[in-house]
Protein backbone atom coordinates (compact mmCIF):
# COMPACT_ATOMS: atom_id res chain seq x y z
CA UNK A 1 0.00 0.00 0.00
CA UNK A 2 0.66 3.57 -0.07
CA UNK A 3 1.84 5.27 -3.76
CA UNK A 4 4.91 6.83 -4.10
CA UNK A 5 5.28 10.95 -4.52
CA UNK A 6 3.92 11.47 -8.02
CA UNK A 7 6.65 14.23 -7.91
CA UNK A 8 9.68 12.06 -8.08
CA UNK A 9 9.50 8.95 -10.69
CA UNK A 10 9.13 5.77 -9.24
CA UNK A 11 11.98 3.68 -11.07
CA UNK A 12 10.92 -0.23 -10.90
CA UNK A 13 12.45 -3.40 -10.99
CA UNK A 14 11.36 -6.89 -11.42
CA UNK A 15 13.44 -10.27 -10.85
CA UNK A 16 13.34 -13.21 -13.02
CA UNK A 17 14.56 -16.49 -10.75
CA UNK A 18 15.26 -19.30 -13.93
CA UNK A 19 15.72 -22.37 -12.16
CA UNK A 20 13.61 -25.78 -11.84
CA UNK A 21 15.52 -26.06 -8.48
CA UNK A 22 13.78 -23.31 -6.81
CA UNK A 23 10.34 -24.96 -7.66
CA UNK A 24 11.09 -28.26 -7.30
CA UNK A 25 11.97 -27.37 -3.68
CA UNK A 26 15.57 -28.76 -3.63
CA UNK A 27 16.76 -25.13 -3.53
CA UNK A 28 16.01 -22.45 -1.04
CA UNK A 29 16.28 -18.80 -3.06
CA UNK A 30 18.18 -16.05 -0.94
CA UNK A 31 18.81 -14.10 -4.04
CA UNK A 32 15.45 -12.43 -4.16
CA UNK A 33 16.54 -10.80 -0.77
CA UNK A 34 19.51 -9.78 -1.58
CA UNK A 35 18.61 -7.89 -4.90
CA UNK A 36 15.73 -6.14 -3.20
CA UNK A 37 18.04 -4.84 -0.31
CA UNK A 38 20.73 -3.79 -2.94
CA UNK A 39 17.80 -2.42 -4.97
CA UNK A 40 16.50 -0.31 -1.97
CA UNK A 41 20.28 1.29 -2.13
CA UNK A 42 19.58 2.09 -5.70
CA UNK A 43 16.43 3.52 -5.90
CA UNK A 44 14.66 0.97 -7.96
CA UNK A 45 11.69 -0.13 -6.24
CA UNK A 46 11.10 -4.40 -6.85
CA UNK A 47 7.34 -4.93 -8.22
CA UNK A 48 7.31 -7.92 -8.77
CA UNK A 49 9.05 -11.05 -9.14
CA UNK A 50 8.52 -14.13 -10.89
CA UNK A 51 10.34 -18.39 -10.38
CA UNK A 52 10.09 -19.84 -13.81
CA UNK A 53 11.35 -23.06 -14.77
CA UNK A 54 14.32 -24.41 -17.60
CA UNK A 55 11.97 -24.12 -20.50
CA UNK A 56 12.80 -21.89 -23.41
CA UNK A 57 9.26 -20.60 -24.34
CA UNK A 58 8.77 -19.32 -20.65
CA UNK A 59 11.75 -17.73 -20.39
CA UNK A 60 11.48 -15.62 -23.66
CA UNK A 61 8.08 -14.92 -22.96
CA UNK A 62 8.61 -13.75 -19.03
CA UNK A 63 11.51 -11.40 -20.00
CA UNK A 64 9.75 -9.82 -23.36
CA UNK A 65 6.39 -9.22 -20.62
CA UNK A 66 8.87 -8.01 -17.98
CA UNK A 67 11.29 -6.10 -19.93
CA UNK A 68 8.60 -4.21 -21.04
CA UNK A 69 6.32 -3.84 -18.35
CA UNK A 70 9.35 -2.32 -15.57
CA UNK A 71 12.04 -0.26 -16.08
CA UNK A 72 14.65 -3.20 -15.25
CA UNK A 73 14.38 -6.89 -14.93
CA UNK A 74 17.45 -8.74 -13.35
CA UNK A 75 17.58 -12.23 -14.04
CA UNK A 76 20.04 -15.37 -11.80
CA UNK A 77 20.05 -18.80 -13.37
CA UNK A 78 20.95 -20.77 -16.04
CA UNK A 79 24.41 -19.70 -17.26
CA UNK A 80 26.18 -22.17 -16.26
CA UNK A 81 28.23 -24.57 -18.85
CA UNK A 82 25.65 -27.53 -18.61
CA UNK A 83 22.61 -28.99 -20.98
CA UNK A 84 20.13 -26.92 -18.29
CA UNK A 85 21.57 -23.64 -18.81
CA UNK A 86 19.86 -21.85 -21.68
CA UNK A 87 19.44 -18.45 -20.36
CA UNK A 88 21.66 -16.71 -23.07
CA UNK A 89 20.41 -18.31 -25.30
CA UNK A 90 16.99 -17.46 -24.38
CA UNK A 91 17.99 -13.54 -24.23
CA UNK A 92 19.27 -13.84 -28.00
CA UNK A 93 15.93 -15.02 -28.60
CA UNK A 94 14.17 -12.85 -26.56
CA UNK A 95 16.00 -9.41 -28.28
CA UNK A 96 16.18 -11.26 -31.41
CA UNK A 97 19.76 -10.78 -31.58
CA UNK A 98 22.73 -13.34 -32.57
CA UNK A 99 24.55 -15.37 -29.68
CA UNK A 100 28.07 -15.04 -29.64
CA UNK A 101 30.58 -15.90 -27.31
CA UNK A 102 31.99 -12.27 -25.81
CA UNK A 103 35.55 -12.37 -25.89
CA UNK A 104 36.10 -10.51 -22.78
CA UNK A 105 34.72 -13.74 -20.82
CA UNK A 106 36.41 -15.71 -23.20
CA UNK A 107 39.34 -14.25 -22.34
CA UNK A 108 38.86 -14.47 -18.36
CA UNK A 109 37.23 -18.61 -19.36
CA UNK A 110 40.81 -19.42 -21.00
CA UNK A 111 43.03 -17.37 -17.71
CA UNK A 112 42.61 -21.45 -15.79
CA UNK A 113 43.51 -24.17 -18.31
CA UNK A 114 41.73 -27.46 -19.09
CA UNK A 115 41.70 -30.44 -21.30
CA UNK A 116 40.10 -29.39 -24.70
CA UNK A 117 36.66 -31.17 -24.28
CA UNK A 118 36.01 -29.80 -20.60
CA UNK A 119 37.48 -26.27 -21.72
CA UNK A 120 34.92 -26.57 -24.81
CA UNK A 121 31.97 -26.53 -21.93
CA UNK A 122 33.47 -24.28 -20.40
CA UNK A 123 33.13 -21.70 -23.00
CA UNK A 124 29.73 -22.30 -23.23
CA UNK A 125 29.41 -19.47 -19.87
CA UNK A 126 30.98 -17.29 -22.38
CA UNK A 127 27.45 -17.25 -24.56
CA UNK A 128 26.28 -13.58 -24.66
CA UNK A 129 23.33 -12.04 -27.37
CA UNK A 130 25.42 -9.76 -29.34
CA UNK A 131 25.68 -6.31 -27.82
CA UNK A 132 25.69 -7.53 -24.69
CA UNK A 133 27.61 -5.88 -22.12
CA UNK A 134 29.17 -7.02 -19.46
CA UNK A 135 28.75 -7.27 -15.12
CA UNK A 136 31.70 -7.78 -13.29
CA UNK A 137 32.32 -10.76 -11.65
CA UNK A 138 34.85 -10.62 -8.28
CA UNK A 139 35.32 -14.03 -7.61
CA UNK A 140 36.94 -14.18 -10.91
CA UNK A 141 34.56 -16.52 -12.40
CA UNK A 142 32.74 -15.90 -16.21
CA UNK A 143 30.97 -12.63 -15.90
CA UNK A 144 27.15 -11.87 -16.44
CA UNK A 145 26.13 -9.54 -18.79
CA UNK A 146 23.41 -6.91 -19.68
CA UNK A 147 21.69 -6.65 -22.80
CA UNK A 148 19.11 -3.81 -22.99
CA UNK A 149 17.27 -2.43 -19.58
CA UNK A 150 17.54 -6.81 -18.51
CA UNK A 151 20.35 -7.69 -16.43
CA UNK A 152 21.71 -11.38 -16.65
CA UNK A 153 23.09 -12.85 -13.56
CA UNK A 154 24.52 -16.39 -11.67
CA UNK A 155 22.39 -18.34 -9.52
CA UNK A 156 24.94 -19.34 -7.32
CA UNK A 157 24.69 -16.53 -4.52
CA UNK A 158 28.12 -16.03 -3.44
CA UNK A 159 28.66 -15.15 -7.71
CA UNK A 160 25.26 -13.62 -7.91
CA UNK A 161 25.80 -11.02 -4.64
CA UNK A 162 29.34 -10.58 -6.52
CA UNK A 163 27.42 -9.33 -9.59
CA UNK A 164 25.03 -7.52 -7.82
CA UNK A 165 27.74 -5.61 -5.72
CA UNK A 166 29.26 -4.36 -8.84
CA UNK A 167 25.82 -2.55 -10.24
CA UNK A 168 25.61 1.16 -8.91
CA UNK A 169 23.87 4.72 -10.14
CA UNK A 170 26.17 5.06 -12.97
CA UNK A 171 24.71 2.12 -14.49
CA UNK A 172 21.50 1.82 -12.96
CA UNK A 173 19.66 5.29 -12.51
CA UNK A 174 17.61 4.73 -9.69
CA UNK A 175 15.33 7.32 -7.67
CA UNK A 176 16.61 8.50 -3.73
CA UNK A 177 17.31 5.33 -1.68
CA UNK A 178 14.52 3.36 -0.24
CA UNK A 179 14.79 3.78 3.48
CA UNK A 180 12.90 1.59 6.37
CA UNK A 181 12.30 1.98 10.37
CA UNK A 182 11.04 -0.61 12.37
CA UNK A 183 8.79 -0.24 15.63
CA UNK A 184 7.58 -3.84 17.88
CA UNK A 185 5.55 -3.86 20.67
CA UNK A 186 3.94 -6.74 22.54
CA UNK A 187 0.26 -5.77 20.82
CA UNK A 188 -2.00 -8.15 18.57
CA UNK A 189 -2.34 -7.10 14.96
CA UNK A 190 -5.98 -6.49 15.59
CA UNK A 191 -5.37 -4.09 18.72
CA UNK A 192 -3.56 -1.68 16.31
CA UNK A 193 -5.33 -2.23 13.30
CA UNK A 194 -7.37 0.51 13.45
CA UNK A 195 -4.89 3.59 14.29
CA UNK A 196 -2.55 1.73 11.70
CA UNK A 197 -5.37 2.38 9.19
CA UNK A 198 -5.48 5.78 10.03
CA UNK A 199 -1.90 6.73 10.07
CA UNK A 200 -1.51 5.39 6.84
CA UNK A 201 -4.28 7.51 5.70
CA UNK A 202 -2.46 10.20 6.59
CA UNK A 203 0.79 9.59 5.02
CA UNK A 204 -0.27 7.88 1.30
CA UNK A 205 3.43 7.98 0.24
CA UNK A 206 4.98 5.95 2.91
CA UNK A 207 4.19 2.04 2.81
CA UNK A 208 3.20 1.39 6.51
CA UNK A 209 3.29 -2.58 7.52
CA UNK A 210 2.48 -4.95 9.80
CA UNK A 211 4.00 -8.03 10.78
CA UNK A 212 3.32 -10.20 13.91
CA UNK A 213 5.53 -12.30 15.60
CA UNK A 214 5.14 -15.49 17.97
CA UNK A 215 7.65 -15.67 20.49
CA UNK A 216 8.24 -17.73 23.75
CA UNK A 217 7.70 -14.49 26.03
CA UNK A 218 4.31 -13.45 24.27
CA UNK A 219 3.27 -12.37 20.86
CA UNK A 220 3.55 -8.98 19.28
CA UNK A 221 3.59 -7.07 16.18
CA UNK A 222 6.37 -5.68 13.91
CA UNK A 223 5.40 -2.20 12.49
CA UNK A 224 7.37 -1.02 9.52
CA UNK A 225 7.17 2.12 7.81
CA UNK A 226 8.71 2.19 4.47
CA UNK A 227 10.14 5.29 2.00
CA UNK A 228 12.37 7.46 0.74
CA UNK A 229 11.43 10.64 3.18
CA UNK A 230 13.66 10.17 5.87
CA UNK A 231 11.66 13.33 8.33
CA UNK A 232 8.44 11.47 7.74
CA UNK A 233 9.43 8.09 8.28
CA UNK A 234 10.34 9.59 11.87
CA UNK A 235 7.41 11.13 11.96
CA UNK A 236 4.95 8.16 11.34
CA UNK A 237 7.36 6.29 14.32
CA UNK A 238 6.83 8.70 16.29
CA UNK A 239 3.15 8.80 15.54
CA UNK A 240 3.00 4.65 16.00
CA UNK A 241 5.13 5.11 19.39
CA UNK A 242 2.65 6.96 21.29
CA UNK A 243 -0.18 5.34 19.76
CA UNK A 244 1.74 1.78 21.59
CA UNK A 245 2.20 3.76 24.43
CA UNK A 246 -1.60 4.63 24.24
CA UNK A 247 -2.00 1.23 25.40
CA UNK A 248 0.28 1.16 28.69
CA UNK A 249 2.79 -1.06 26.62
CA UNK A 250 6.35 0.03 26.10
CA UNK A 251 7.70 0.31 22.12
CA UNK A 252 10.30 -2.74 21.50
CA UNK A 253 13.16 -1.93 19.48
CA UNK A 254 13.80 -4.33 15.92
CA UNK B 1 14.20 -29.52 -18.86
CA UNK B 2 12.74 -33.14 -19.77
CA UNK B 3 9.43 -33.07 -20.33
CA UNK B 4 6.85 -35.39 -18.46
CA UNK B 5 5.42 -38.42 -19.62
CA UNK B 6 3.01 -37.78 -22.16
CA UNK B 7 0.82 -40.58 -21.12
CA UNK B 8 -0.29 -39.18 -17.84
CA UNK B 9 -1.60 -35.80 -17.32
CA UNK B 10 0.67 -33.50 -15.38
CA UNK B 11 -1.23 -31.48 -12.75
CA UNK B 12 0.31 -28.14 -12.30
CA UNK B 13 0.55 -25.71 -9.53
CA UNK B 14 1.32 -22.15 -9.23
CA UNK B 15 1.80 -20.43 -6.19
CA UNK B 16 1.18 -16.26 -5.79
CA UNK B 17 3.39 -14.58 -2.78
CA UNK B 18 1.53 -11.69 -1.73
CA UNK B 19 3.47 -9.30 0.31
CA UNK B 20 5.54 -5.70 0.43
CA UNK B 21 7.72 -7.27 3.04
CA UNK B 22 9.23 -10.03 0.50
CA UNK B 23 9.77 -7.67 -2.15
CA UNK B 24 11.33 -4.84 -0.07
CA UNK B 25 13.73 -7.44 1.47
CA UNK B 26 12.49 -6.94 4.79
CA UNK B 27 11.17 -10.95 4.95
CA UNK B 28 13.03 -14.01 3.46
CA UNK B 29 10.34 -16.16 1.93
CA UNK B 30 10.62 -19.47 2.84
CA UNK B 31 6.85 -20.70 2.09
CA UNK B 32 7.51 -21.14 -1.36
CA UNK B 33 10.02 -24.15 -0.49
CA UNK B 34 7.49 -25.45 1.80
CA UNK B 35 5.06 -25.56 -0.58
CA UNK B 36 7.03 -26.87 -3.04
CA UNK B 37 7.95 -29.77 -0.92
CA UNK B 38 4.39 -30.29 -0.49
CA UNK B 39 3.20 -30.13 -3.80
CA UNK B 40 6.03 -33.29 -5.05
CA UNK B 41 3.96 -35.19 -2.25
CA UNK B 42 0.36 -34.35 -3.69
CA UNK B 43 1.90 -35.22 -7.29
CA UNK B 44 1.60 -31.57 -8.50
CA UNK B 45 4.43 -29.63 -10.16
CA UNK B 46 4.58 -26.09 -9.49
CA UNK B 47 5.12 -24.06 -12.77
CA UNK B 48 5.86 -20.58 -11.78
CA UNK B 49 5.77 -18.51 -8.50
CA UNK B 50 4.95 -14.72 -8.43
CA UNK B 51 5.96 -12.56 -5.64
CA UNK B 52 3.82 -9.63 -5.75
CA UNK B 53 3.10 -6.46 -3.77
CA UNK B 54 -0.39 -5.51 -1.88
CA UNK B 55 -2.04 -4.06 -4.82
CA UNK B 56 -5.55 -4.86 -5.45
CA UNK B 57 -5.34 -4.43 -9.28
CA UNK B 58 -2.06 -6.63 -9.17
CA UNK B 59 -3.56 -9.42 -7.17
CA UNK B 60 -6.52 -9.49 -9.40
CA UNK B 61 -4.88 -9.97 -12.16
CA UNK B 62 -2.74 -11.96 -11.32
CA UNK B 63 -4.87 -14.38 -9.66
CA UNK B 64 -6.99 -14.32 -12.51
CA UNK B 65 -4.32 -14.74 -15.35
CA UNK B 66 -2.74 -17.85 -13.06
CA UNK B 67 -5.72 -19.64 -12.39
CA UNK B 68 -7.00 -19.83 -16.09
CA UNK B 69 -3.26 -21.00 -16.47
CA UNK B 70 -2.83 -23.83 -14.24
CA UNK B 71 -4.59 -26.83 -12.47
CA UNK B 72 -4.05 -25.18 -9.34
CA UNK B 73 -2.73 -22.03 -7.38
CA UNK B 74 -1.88 -21.60 -3.92
CA UNK B 75 -1.39 -17.72 -2.41
CA UNK B 76 0.19 -16.85 0.96
CA UNK B 77 -0.39 -13.26 2.75
CA UNK B 78 -3.02 -10.60 2.90
CA UNK B 79 -5.54 -12.29 5.45
CA UNK B 80 -4.40 -10.60 8.51
CA UNK B 81 -6.79 -7.87 10.35
CA UNK B 82 -4.93 -4.79 9.14
CA UNK B 83 -5.59 -2.24 5.99
CA UNK B 84 -2.73 -4.30 4.15
CA UNK B 85 -4.82 -7.50 4.16
CA UNK B 86 -6.65 -7.36 1.34
CA UNK B 87 -6.49 -10.79 -0.31
CA UNK B 88 -10.08 -11.64 0.62
CA UNK B 89 -11.42 -8.61 -1.00
CA UNK B 90 -9.13 -9.02 -4.54
CA UNK B 91 -10.19 -12.63 -4.14
CA UNK B 92 -14.04 -12.01 -4.50
CA UNK B 93 -13.25 -9.13 -7.34
CA UNK B 94 -11.42 -11.83 -9.10
CA UNK B 95 -14.19 -14.22 -9.03
CA UNK B 96 -16.78 -11.66 -8.97
CA UNK B 97 -18.61 -12.22 -5.84
CA UNK B 98 -19.31 -11.21 -2.99
CA UNK B 99 -17.41 -10.70 0.40
CA UNK B 100 -18.47 -11.81 3.22
CA UNK B 101 -18.28 -13.06 6.88
CA UNK B 102 -17.81 -16.70 6.73
CA UNK B 103 -19.98 -18.44 9.74
CA UNK B 104 -17.30 -21.16 10.75
CA UNK B 105 -14.00 -18.63 10.51
CA UNK B 106 -16.57 -16.31 13.12
CA UNK B 107 -16.74 -19.04 15.32
CA UNK B 108 -13.00 -19.61 15.78
CA UNK B 109 -12.19 -16.54 15.95
CA UNK B 110 -15.57 -15.40 18.45
CA UNK B 111 -13.88 -18.20 20.86
CA UNK B 112 -11.28 -15.79 22.21
CA UNK B 113 -13.10 -12.79 23.62
CA UNK B 114 -11.95 -9.63 23.25
CA UNK B 115 -13.47 -5.74 23.81
CA UNK B 116 -15.29 -4.63 20.89
CA UNK B 117 -13.20 -2.61 19.01
CA UNK B 118 -10.37 -5.30 18.61
CA UNK B 119 -12.90 -8.13 18.16
CA UNK B 120 -14.76 -5.79 15.20
CA UNK B 121 -10.66 -6.06 13.72
CA UNK B 122 -10.49 -9.53 14.02
CA UNK B 123 -13.84 -10.17 12.22
CA UNK B 124 -11.71 -8.71 8.93
CA UNK B 125 -10.03 -12.53 9.76
CA UNK B 126 -13.15 -14.01 8.71
CA UNK B 127 -13.88 -12.43 5.31
CA UNK B 128 -14.65 -15.06 2.05
CA UNK B 129 -15.78 -14.61 -1.12
CA UNK B 130 -18.84 -16.43 -1.19
CA UNK B 131 -18.80 -19.91 -1.51
CA UNK B 132 -15.19 -20.32 -0.31
CA UNK B 133 -14.42 -23.95 1.66
CA UNK B 134 -12.30 -23.46 4.30
CA UNK B 135 -8.77 -24.82 4.47
CA UNK B 136 -8.44 -25.85 8.46
CA UNK B 137 -5.88 -24.16 10.57
CA UNK B 138 -4.35 -26.16 13.12
CA UNK B 139 -3.18 -23.78 15.17
CA UNK B 140 -6.43 -22.23 16.25
CA UNK B 141 -6.24 -19.52 14.64
CA UNK B 142 -8.82 -18.10 11.71
CA UNK B 143 -8.88 -20.53 8.67
CA UNK B 144 -7.87 -19.85 5.01
CA UNK B 145 -10.13 -20.78 2.30
CA UNK B 146 -10.44 -21.98 -1.30
CA UNK B 147 -12.37 -20.82 -3.98
CA UNK B 148 -12.41 -22.51 -7.34
CA UNK B 149 -9.18 -23.75 -7.85
CA UNK B 150 -7.33 -21.22 -6.05
CA UNK B 151 -6.40 -21.94 -2.40
CA UNK B 152 -6.03 -18.81 0.14
CA UNK B 153 -3.15 -19.23 2.92
CA UNK B 154 -1.39 -16.71 5.85
CA UNK B 155 1.45 -15.75 4.99
CA UNK B 156 3.23 -16.52 8.57
CA UNK B 157 5.48 -19.38 7.82
CA UNK B 158 3.78 -21.65 11.37
CA UNK B 159 0.18 -20.87 9.94
CA UNK B 160 0.85 -21.88 6.16
CA UNK B 161 2.57 -24.75 7.18
CA UNK B 162 -0.36 -26.05 9.04
CA UNK B 163 -2.96 -25.36 6.28
CA UNK B 164 -0.56 -26.82 3.56
CA UNK B 165 0.04 -29.79 6.20
CA UNK B 166 -4.14 -29.78 6.11
CA UNK B 167 -4.43 -30.62 1.89
CA UNK B 168 -4.22 -33.85 0.63
CA UNK B 169 -5.50 -35.82 -2.14
CA UNK B 170 -8.98 -35.93 -1.77
CA UNK B 171 -8.87 -32.29 -2.17
CA UNK B 172 -6.26 -31.50 -4.31
CA UNK B 173 -5.95 -34.61 -7.23
CA UNK B 174 -2.44 -34.73 -8.06
CA UNK B 175 -0.51 -37.39 -10.24
CA UNK B 176 1.91 -39.42 -8.78
CA UNK B 177 4.15 -37.94 -6.27
CA UNK B 178 7.33 -36.40 -7.60
CA UNK B 179 10.30 -38.15 -6.56
CA UNK B 180 13.96 -36.99 -6.75
CA UNK B 181 17.38 -38.83 -6.20
CA UNK B 182 20.53 -36.59 -5.77
CA UNK B 183 24.32 -38.01 -6.30
CA UNK B 184 27.42 -35.50 -5.98
CA UNK B 185 30.84 -35.54 -6.76
CA UNK B 186 34.23 -33.56 -6.57
CA UNK B 187 34.09 -33.05 -10.40
CA UNK B 188 33.66 -29.24 -11.84
CA UNK B 189 30.28 -28.71 -13.88
CA UNK B 190 32.00 -28.33 -17.32
CA UNK B 191 33.91 -31.55 -16.70
CA UNK B 192 30.55 -33.36 -16.49
CA UNK B 193 28.66 -31.34 -19.16
CA UNK B 194 28.59 -33.24 -22.50
CA UNK B 195 27.96 -36.58 -20.52
CA UNK B 196 25.02 -35.29 -18.86
CA UNK B 197 22.83 -34.00 -21.54
CA UNK B 198 23.52 -37.47 -23.43
CA UNK B 199 21.82 -38.94 -19.98
CA UNK B 200 19.37 -36.42 -20.10
CA UNK B 201 18.46 -37.06 -23.60
CA UNK B 202 18.04 -40.78 -23.14
CA UNK B 203 15.87 -39.91 -20.49
CA UNK B 204 13.60 -37.23 -21.54
CA UNK B 205 11.05 -37.98 -19.05
CA UNK B 206 12.91 -37.14 -16.21
CA UNK B 207 14.27 -33.36 -15.26
CA UNK B 208 18.49 -33.96 -14.40
CA UNK B 209 19.78 -30.90 -12.82
CA UNK B 210 23.11 -30.17 -11.95
CA UNK B 211 24.42 -27.44 -8.93
CA UNK B 212 27.22 -26.44 -8.14
CA UNK B 213 29.38 -26.61 -4.56
CA UNK B 214 31.93 -24.64 -3.10
CA UNK B 215 33.51 -25.62 0.12
CA UNK B 216 36.30 -25.43 1.92
CA UNK B 217 37.58 -29.30 1.13
CA UNK B 218 37.20 -28.18 -2.98
CA UNK B 219 34.20 -27.16 -5.41
CA UNK B 220 31.93 -29.75 -6.79
CA UNK B 221 28.63 -30.96 -8.67
CA UNK B 222 25.07 -32.50 -7.16
CA UNK B 223 23.29 -33.89 -9.73
CA UNK B 224 19.91 -34.45 -9.09
CA UNK B 225 17.20 -36.03 -11.18
CA UNK B 226 13.46 -35.93 -10.89
CA UNK B 227 10.41 -37.69 -11.98
CA UNK B 228 7.81 -39.89 -10.80
CA UNK B 229 9.05 -43.09 -11.73
CA UNK B 230 11.22 -44.47 -9.12
CA UNK B 231 13.05 -47.48 -11.57
CA UNK B 232 13.94 -45.16 -14.07
CA UNK B 233 15.02 -42.81 -11.41
CA UNK B 234 17.92 -45.30 -10.00
CA UNK B 235 18.83 -46.46 -13.14
CA UNK B 236 19.98 -42.83 -14.43
CA UNK B 237 22.02 -42.72 -10.67
CA UNK B 238 23.57 -45.71 -11.90
CA UNK B 239 24.93 -44.09 -14.81
CA UNK B 240 25.86 -40.81 -13.31
CA UNK B 241 27.50 -43.16 -11.04
CA UNK B 242 29.64 -44.95 -13.74
CA UNK B 243 30.67 -41.66 -15.32
CA UNK B 244 31.56 -40.29 -12.00
CA UNK B 245 34.05 -43.43 -11.33
CA UNK B 246 35.03 -42.94 -15.43
CA UNK B 247 37.22 -39.87 -13.48
CA UNK B 248 38.56 -41.40 -11.18
CA UNK B 249 36.58 -39.72 -8.19
CA UNK B 250 34.30 -41.44 -5.59
CA UNK B 251 30.88 -40.25 -5.59
CA UNK B 252 29.40 -38.11 -2.44
CA UNK B 253 26.16 -38.89 -0.83
CA UNK B 254 24.06 -36.06 0.08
Amino acid sequence: MGSTKTSAKVVTGCMIIIGNEILSGRTQDTNLNYLAKALNELGVRMQEARVIPDVESVIVETVNECRAKFDYVFTTGGIGPTHDDITAACMAKAFDTELELHPDIVEVIKRREAPPEIMESRLLMARAPKGAVLIDNSTGGPQGFQIGNVFVMAGVPMVMQAMTDSLDNTRIPGGAPVRSRTIGAYLGESQVAKQLGKIQDQHPDVDLGSYPFYREDGYGTNLVVRGTDEVELEEMIEKIRAMIHSFDVEPIKE
